[in-house]
């Protein structure tokens, strides 16, 4: 279905459009190590601009940034017990730290690990930080004074996984984890809500996502937290995608590496702690909520290219004429903070970098002929489509307020994408039903419970995204759908990425 | 010597200063894994300064940015054959991708590699990335419309290392790696040039490092480079510091794994290359060219606090009055685009703040007492000394005139010290006796020759930090201060890092 320049449409092949989308915009490609993806500089561009985003939000609420070891000793690992069961199962293990040179049977040489130089004790390369992270906050924490420690950390990570999907689930993969240390219960608590907030701000002003905030149920929290917090958005097959989750981990990693801090009043007590993640799996998000059959959108405020300006000239005298009238607008523009580029190639045609542009998702096109030249203007295209229009030359605040509507239209279309596969239903047979006919999200009366959960999940596929904070009130009064007993939360059901 | 509180005196012992420095700046900590540090959020902010002016400098230069795999196949490293001669040796080694719980005699439960999950290929957790990305350029370069290819990593490596010094020598350490490919030699070798020289107005004028640009002799080469270009910088002790390289690589890497492309007249030729890194290590350089027996001293442009402003109270109406003055200063400074902190601890005495703050090395002092209130100035202080002076409330430009100045003070002074200690000798004998007298960088005449290098690095520990570009003209005419041979080269002798 996918060709070499083609891109499969969304309602043939939902999951080869992705790929398609992916391969087109030249974000990613496979790599000789199996589960490994390359961030081609289109792709890591995007993840750049995640991260600068982030990152000041992270600043703005009182966190710093440090670098802990890639390598963890494997000991680490059994001292939280739910952690080691949550990622001893899939991690990359070091046993050696040198190779040698050997010479086969056919005399050919080639390198070994070399049985002289095996490690002692082996090293796990880190699929999440609370454990090296924890010993450390051990040596630097012993007063209240010293509370709280705010810190994040940009890192690669590695869990081995088999079947892999580029940004979404590969083996390695980039992300930033805070982990923070706090005098109180309550506190902690605070925390792990308020990075929630950034989050979920984070996804709907910059990557114009409709991200449903919420708290896991408990089969599906974080190994060795006490409550898992969550975004969720919905892709454009209804399906559902993780995409940040902030964990409130009680005392549990103080217990296991012994963090306790002296109070004012002298007391010795456990520390309590939070950790929060983000990955480059936002990406995956990012191009499955915008996206569409001609490829990749972008929200003007993620997009590393705004606005190309692409001039259309027929003889030479006119492309100096348009070139020089693309500069001084390519100026303009970046005078004004856009971030614009001028394609003055000559070895493609207009309409070849019309389609070159769309598919790398930039979302406002200007192009400049000579007629729109002598009227002082360029005509304009929004990548989201519509009518092509008219904007004056100077007028870099015209280009900032199209740019401002794309970025609120991409928000509020995805917005109504989402409520209108989102669906209530009264009984489990109507769930399974319309969960099949229409999927999407199902927001449901629910008495806690796991094994129906897991009985829902082996017999739909479905499970249990969050109870979502907006929506717990209504559980009030109401019968849980699946088993009729009296609801004590609003759960989101969907099947997910 | 060193004390918990107290920092060596670089007389007594350069080294121990060394640590000192970095453990009261709070700069790195040991970690449990051997070899590994942790980068504490204050010597993280130093690598990030240094990450975002570099970064700048990269993409002004036309480069950018993408992420390429932790783990490379162990056969990739057999490749190219000087290459892996060089890497190795000292490598991290995963042979498995998962842990197993295992109980033992006493029936307690420990981990360890699981032997069901040993990988059929074992993968090397990169020490430097040319062998993968130059497997990926293979599929992405196939005409000369596709170079020049100019990407730059940020990343994280490994060499496993025995004796490790923070920031200087560690197993695990952050740098970025530019690898770019291009159609002919000239062009890559302009490329390692600009790049070295990119390097070295960085040094200069972000770090206020004087460094030494030249050319590596063949015996320090990079493993597969056919030349490599360095910026060496003299540390206090005299020592050398390779603070970054450029290589150019000749069509090795792009022999080794196959990349070719086809010229504008249909032929197929291999590309040519280049790759330069710099790395945590520049933190180190900092540290020990600037900073004194009071602790660190940070150039201003680098400094995550430039300014740090201490009011002095002695009654509760003072406080808060030169608070409020403190708090007006700030934002006058903030909105100045200048980095100020105000220290309003109450659980501190000035001198203790001032002591502290000397010690995390920012540049400018500002105490504001209840006098220098009513005068409308604070009483200022530069971390590089010299008496107090008075600065007016209002004026940030003074403020940022004095960080200049204090900017340049580095730079003068570090030049001034090299300048000092590097000599000009005539003859083997003298070049030993000067060096065991005085130490310091030594500028001879030299006639290239591996062996007699290797003797001179044998005898005296003395090694070929570079061929410095500035004064290759004076080899002309002289005789080599070793073997009395027609110098070919003029050569820079020293100690190193």
């Amino acid at each position: 279905m996918a060709t070499e320049t083609g891109i499969t449409t969304r309602s043939q092949d939902y999951s080869q459009w992705y790929l398609d989308v992916i391969r087109e915009g030249q974000l990613a490609d496979y790599s000789p190590v199996k589960g490994s993806m390359v961030l081609r500089p289109n792709g890591f561009a995007l993840w750049d601009a995640i991260k600068n985003d982030l990152d000041r939000r992270f600043r703005d609420t009182g966190h710093v940034n440090a670098y802990f070891p890639l390598f963890i000793p494997m000991e680490f690992l059994s001292k939280e017990a739910q952690h080691v069961d949550g990622f001893a199962k899939e991690c990359a293990v070091v046993t050696h730290h040198r190779l040698r040179a050997v010479v086969d049977e056919n005399g050919k040489a080639r390198c070994e690990p070399d049985p002289e130089a095996k490690l002692e004790e082996p090293l796990i390369v880190r699929p999440t930080s609370e454990t090296i992270i924890w010993h450390m906050y051990g040596k630097w924490i012993s007063s209240w004074r010293d509370l709280p420690l705010l810190i994040n950390q940009w890192a690669n990570v590695v869990r081995w996984e088999m079947k892999t999907r580029p940004f979404l689930r590969t083996a390695e993969f980039l992300w930033q984890e805070g982990h923070t240390a706090h005098a109180t219960s309550q506190e902690a608590v605070e925390e792990a809500e308020r990075m929630l907030g950034v989050y979920g701000d984070f996804a709907r002003e910059f990557c114009a996502i409709p991200v449903i905030e919420g708290i896991k149920s408990a089969n599906e929290r974080f190994a060795g937290a006490v409550e898992t917090y969550t975004i969720e958005a919905m892709m454009q097959n209804g399906w559902a995608l993780q995409a940040g989750t902030s964990h409130f981990l009680g005392q549990n990693f103080a217990k296991a590496f012994d963090v306790r801090y002296q109070t004012e009043a002298g007391q010795h007590e456990y520390v309590w702690a939070t950790s929060w993640g983000v990955s480059t799996r936002m990406v995956g998000a990012v191009i499955m909520t915008h996206s569409d059959d001609a490829g990749l959108v972008l929200p003007p405020r993620m997009a590393p290219t705004q606005v190309v300006i692409v001039p259309i000239w027929k003889s030479d005298d006119e492309k100096t004429r348009l070139i020089d009238a693309g500069r001084a607008l390519l100026a303009t523009l970046k005078a004004a903070g856009i971030r614009a580029h001028l394609d003055d190639r000559d070895t493609l045609k207009p309409g070849a970098k019309y389609y070159e542009w769309e598919r790398k998702g930039v979302p406002l096109r200007m192009e400049l002929g000579p007629r729109d030249l002598d009227k002082g203007q360029a005509f304009c295209a929004k990548r989201t489509g519509g009518g092509k229009f008219g904007l004056p030359l100077g007028d870099a605040a015209a280009v900032q307020a199209t740019l401002d509507a794309i970025q609120a239209e991409l928000l509020e279309r995805a917005l109504a994408w989402r409520e209108a596969r989102t669906h209530r239903v009264s009984s489990y047979a109507e769930f399974k039903t319309r969960l099949e006919a229409d999927g999407g999200f199902f927001l449901v009366p629910w008495h806690d419970d796991g094994a129906n959960e897991e009985r829902i999940k082996d017999e739909t596929k479905a499970t249990i995204r969050c109870y979502p904070l907006a929506w717990q009130a209504e559980a009030e009064g109401q019968s849980c759908f699946f088993s009729g007993r009296p609801a004590n939360r609003m759960a989101l059901f969907a099947k997910a990425y």
